[in-house]
């Protein structure tokens, strides 16, 4: 990353206060300026950075000027926040996608991989399988027999994605994630338990990101669904045949068991789990940590676990933040109603 | 996948209802059947799909047969759950064990490997690893110095097996699990903590699954243990010198500290917690998102953090989701009582 | 591993009782010593091994010995449990350090790789990555574009470390960890959610040991910033912008939130949750499970979900678990209330 401040105000349209020719070569946050980076300001209450940062250049909020010369150069914008965000989703463009195919990759004959790929060194890719256009593998991924990967997708070293998985276009899965092992399905006999075939597949739509060392299992048979636009974090669980609707976040840790069905917009908080065979509607909120084992109506808010309504939790946790001085209480009324008894 | 109806037939000895050269190429679950594949009905409430559904070949258990003449075709035997559980095990027979050393894995001299074993490409074996007859070890698995893998067993991508680590016969690791890692240990001192040497091992007796993401350390000094027959799913911690004995079932993202023993039979749900150098019974069931911090006697069933009688923590938690009104009934009673003592 | 007593007492300068040309070739808990094993017995408790253990030798701590003759080999130490600590560090540096570049691995022209270093076989370095002296990269490993690692680490196989990220002096990485992934920022819009690039990096000082699946997500801008000395437990999240200080303990499965800042000397047990952006202190310790949403102060312990004060939690907890007596001394009173009333 080298730019020129005129470089930088020239992308997101913005005047420059001070040196033009000021070089940046990385980013800071703009508690944490340093000198040679570029940060932005667009709040009130960062403002006296614009004097005190070491940093070279900023792109500050227009509101935000009140005098005509600042320690660093300023790139001035409507809104600088937006302005950045433009600016680093450019950034990111133009490190250029991987194209081509690395020495040390092993591809089975009967792979169709399209235009514009990267498949790098040590990657795995089964028989029959399809890579679509413009599509970023990296090193030591395993792509099964007849995988399905679509456009302009990104998986990252190490993701597993096994036999029959069908992922869409657009979509991102880290590293050491995990699609298609079996789910997790034992017949109890007298002996032990007997592993029941796992021979379905998981279907993943366009749009869906999912973050590093998940383990999203196969269906029994039919598919597991993660719906277009869904966002799964980290160390994510999704058991066999569970099916997720489109543009959920669901945070790290969260497990949903099998043949759970989840609607469209919700919010699942970071170590939730919900348990198997129930249905969750839509614009669902559930907290961190809580537990749900039952069937959750549309907008609905829950906490706890068992998660029960998010406002009836909280209320009820101050009171059993309080229960030593209510049981001294009790304790006071049956102490006040003895001796009334006894009078 | 491609079998007629009549073949499908004379696996499972059924009788033909339609046309037996009907061909089918896969497997659907009932309510979203497809034309040109195979599903099953075992229970009355799903007989309506007899005639209604997509499926091309449908297995049906002869009591739910009433008339002669269906839309599918159908194949007509006792127990259509059974039949299709022995079907797919077939099929997954069927569909042949790998076998053979791929070119671009990297094994060492003095390993020893059985006769039908498949390596796949990118795998690790190191010095004096032996590996039992039959075993399939997929690409990217990691294979330390000494390890044994037993008989027929199945190490998917990316599965860490490390130094001196023992599995039995019929094991399946999934992918990008790690067994034999060191546990974590460490010795506290003013400047720091210093590591303490984890020289044991872990050993994974016969029949063991282990699902993908797992992490099973290694022992200080001994072993960590998996008992015959135990089932473990995706995400879970196992601790240092753990020791599980046999047929045990854990839900994913379970943990279980440090030299915790549990015996045999037991069921741990999702999420759960146990603390280190504890005794867990047999045929104990825990709750999903338990936290067990204490011994667990035989046949008990545990619920809540920490982990209480399943039936006593549900009681209670009736009574947390009632405590505002019961607060209110407090204040009532002191009301009362304040008005007495002023009467 | 194969020893003889008087090898091993000239190590730990000890006393021998029997054979001095014992052969040892492993080492065992005292609980279950083997025939030709080495243990140790520093407790009084543990003292009748000293005559029942199967082990060949065993180190004793010199305040246990009654008698002139036993039936193993005894090694006499001031303190044994001290002895075989060094006994075993000994050992574990004498098994040697891997050097060299294997066959099979893939290193960028422009990647630097210091003295004495390990790669793997299979393991990627990217361009410009710096490798420092003597550090042991395993098999399967990912290194990004311009990542730094520093002298004497252990990067286990399967790690991935990507672009720009930053590794001290000392440190161990196990296996299948992710450092650098991006951290999981998307910006609501009508449409879906659409990704915030994440730009910044994580950087881990001198003396970090992070264990298995683990993923430290990278900074959106600036860095994830793991302290020295800090020790991290298997199958944990680290979010975006999270900044740890130095000498913290943290127990298998917790995550940490987005841009939460955590203190020196900190003890944070298994599966616990902290939310995003807030501050702990220093020399806290927090119950496993439990749920932190608030500002943690100094040397505070604390429990639940949301965290309390470990102490009240604990109390209040007995009350819950009374909750159905409490209840029914509630109605006891209410009926003797309404008799009063009446009366």
């Amino acid at each position: 990353m080298e730019f020129t401040a005129s470089q930088i105000a020239s992308f997101i349209d913005g005047q420059i206060i001070g040196d033009e020719s000021t070089v940046i070569t990385g980013v800071s946050p703009i508690e944490n300026g340093e000198s040679g980076h570029l940060s932005f300001i667009a709040q009130d209450r960062f403002s006296h950075f614009l004097d005190t940062s070491k940093c070279s250049v900023i792109i500050v909020s227009e509101k935000l000027i009140d005098k005509d010369n600042y320690n660093p150069t300023l790139i001035v914008v409507k809104d600088a926040y937006l302005s950045f965000q433009i600016l680093m989703n450019l950034y990111q463009e133009m490190q250029g996608r991987k194209e081509g195919i690395e020495t040390g990759s092993s591809i089975h004959d009967t792979a169709v991989i399209g235009e514009k790929v990267y498949i790098g060194a040590f990657t795995y890719v089964s028989e029959k399988a399809k890579i679509g256009e413009g599509s970023q593998i990296y090193p030591h991924v395993y792509i099964g027999k007849g995988v399905k990967i679509g456009k302009n997708c990104k998986i990252d070293s190490g993701a597993r994605i096994y036999d029959y998985c069908i992922i869409g276009d657009n979509c991102v899965i880290h590293s050491n994630t995990v699609v298609g092992g079996d789910g997790f399905g034992f017949q109890h006999t007298a002996e032990g338990f007997k592993k029941i075939p796992q021979l379905g597949n998981v279907i993943i739509e366009d749009d869906v990101e999912i973050g590093s060392n998940c383990s999203i299992d196969r269906a029994t048979i039919g598919s597991t669904i993660i719906g277009k636009g869904t966002k799964i974090d980290n160390l994510i669980q999704i058991a066999h045949n569970v099916k997720i609707g489109q543009n959920n976040v669901i945070a790290a840790q969260a497990g949903i068991a099998g043949s759970t069905t989840i609607g469209d917009w919700n919010q699942i908080g970071g170590q939730v789990g919900v348990v198997g065979h129930i249905k969750i509607g839509n614009q669902v909120k559930i907290q961190a940590q809580s537990g749900v084992n039952s069937n959750v109506s549309d907008r609905d808010t829950l906490y706890g676990s068992p998660a029960i309504n998010y406002n009836d939790y909280l209320r009820n946790y101050v009171h059993f933040r309080n229960f030593t001085e209510i049981v001294r209480r009790i304790n006071n009324l049956e102490d006040t109603s003895k001796d009334k008894t006894n009078e």
